[in-house]
């Protein structure tokens, strides 16, 4: 590993755990503005947006809310109309929701308080406790595209979530890499070492840490880890709860700031349903959407990435 | 495996040999014209195009060409100005060159005469040759962006030709996994049974065959097989080469013609160099380039994927 923030020549990167590898290409030397991407369309915002308050009865039936005092609601979980999975499909069993974040149209996560974000990862917390009643559920899988480049099709803020009878294979591989380790959870140790180097931390409270990972395929990648050893949002006390969704904020408001609101994905990688702590380290990792994965992604499932991390991290601090 | 053309629920596939798993969401039910998409802006043409016949002096010095019997040429071959790795680079060594496939700017690759393309074809087995040669050097990987959603920075048609000093994970996969299924090559075994089947097979011709792969992961993915077990193009016929262009050709303009000319990649998966052709079966993978990898698809390493390849091969076999 070098850690030199400015890495003078490419260099190929190994996934801490995974077999996953990344050249960084240092010789394309852009600045962090020189990523803003000029904002695409928007998603549609003609017509009704489906997710507004008021248009309630234009989505499935609502499953949980979380209320607003008034009659009315902050986050609102329902199943997606356009579902990939489903309890009568024998080959493609789950459920696939779609959890409303904030009734304001346009507002972007980083906008929430820190108050308002404990109730969205409770509201995820609840929904994964609520599947992990069906035994047949074997993962629950929580992610958000947020914009037209992280493949969000409306407009409205939103996370969705699929359970499924399978744990993802990716998922799968980092608990084989794990356990292949050997000597406890491998997670705990990146952490704390990448804390200990700081060349790659991006923002740090009590119990949560952010940073950019050693290898990562994509620019400005953030990986938020709860510091104790966690599989999962249910398996948190009220404070790590409230300091992951510190953190949380704490990064996107970062992105938002340096990166001109930029489209991106995250996604919670958490233990299997039903399964002990020691299975995964709860994480979730950030991906902006700055760059268009292409040929040498597909053809190699390598990545070639033009922000070292150290840079990255490094803006995100100042920013 | 089953084979109905018209999948009526949703179902997870696995790739024929990877761990790699798609769920078909025939549920979403989309029509073939449905997946053609506006076309994004065009790379900028503003200003001068580097690629264009003569502005070769605005390229780093011409590696190869072919030449147009008067004075100019058909196919050019020179370094990548942005080149991810390189031969002075300890940790990112290897070539990155460029592959303009024809002078005229805004010609597809599909618009080529079989002839020229036999060239293209015969320009990078010849790179891949003198590549060769270089023992540092275990693998070349070819890869095509067209459009911008494919990740094309130009818009004058090009290949991409990266040498490296490894062999690309995905492809070490594809070997192991090829190893472990024993009994000679898979991919032999799987373009038979293709054939036999029908179902999914887009066209064929003596020496080469295109198909639907069973689990896709773009909409409309295609792959292109020389039949007989050839581990790369410089260990092919003139025979079976023209039987790859003219697969190639016939893919392309299917493709143009149902999706109005989409961006897509293509790469090539070939044996590592100075392999024996026991290692890998030489084969195109095109992918389209019609929707966005989001949250599930990074989170879960799986794919989603609303175009069935049944229907796919259908569509593209009547276009």
């Amino acid at each position: 590993m070098s850690d030199s923030p400015k890495t003078e020549k490419n260099e190929w990167r190994k996934d801490y755990l995974l077999d996953r590898w990344v050249i960084i290409t240092a010789n394309r030397g852009k600045r962090p503005q020189e990523f803003v991407r000029k904002r695409e369309e928007k998603p549609s915002e003609a017509g009704t947006c489906y997710f507004c308050p008021g248009n309630e009865h234009m989505t499935p039936p609502e499953i949980s809310r979380v209320g607003d005092g008034k009659g009315s609601w902050q986050i609102r979980c329902f199943p997606n109309k356009f579902n990939a999975v489903d309890l009568s499909f024998p080959k493609a069993y789950g459920t696939h929701e779609v959890i409303v974040e904030t009734p304001v149209h346009g507002q972007r996560l980083s906008e929430l308080s820190v108050g308002h974000l404990v109730k969205v990862l409770g509201m995820y917390a609840e929904r994964e406790r609520k599947l992990s009643e069906n035994k047949k559920l074997k993962y629950v899988l929580i992610f958000k595209n947020e914009g037209p480049a992280a493949g969000a099709s409306l407009a409205h803020s939103h996370t969705q979530l699929v359970s499924m009878d399978r744990v993802p294979m990716l998922v799968q591989e980092e608990m084989k890499a794990a356990k292949k380790a050997g000597g406890g959870c491998p997670y705990c140790k990146i952490w704390k070492k990448e804390k200990q180097k700081k060349v790659r931390v991006i923002y740090e409270n009590g119990h949560a840490i952010v940073f950019a990972p050693y290898a990562p395929r994509f620019s400005f990648e953030s990986w938020l880890f709860v510091k104790p050893h966690r599989g999962s949002l249910g398996g948190m006390s009220g404070k790590e709860l409230h300091a992951v969704a510190d953190a949380l904020k704490q990064v996107l408001a970062r992105m938002d700031r340096l990166l001109g609101n930029p489209d991106y994905n995250y996604y919670l990688h958490t233990a299997p349903l039903r399964k002990k702590d020691g299975d995964l380290h709860f994480h979730i990792e950030i991906c902006p959407r700055l760059g268009i994965w292409a040929g040498f992604e597909f053809g190699a499932n390598s990545f070639l990435n033009s922000m070292a991390p150290e840079r990255a991290a490094k803006a995100l601090r100042e920013a």
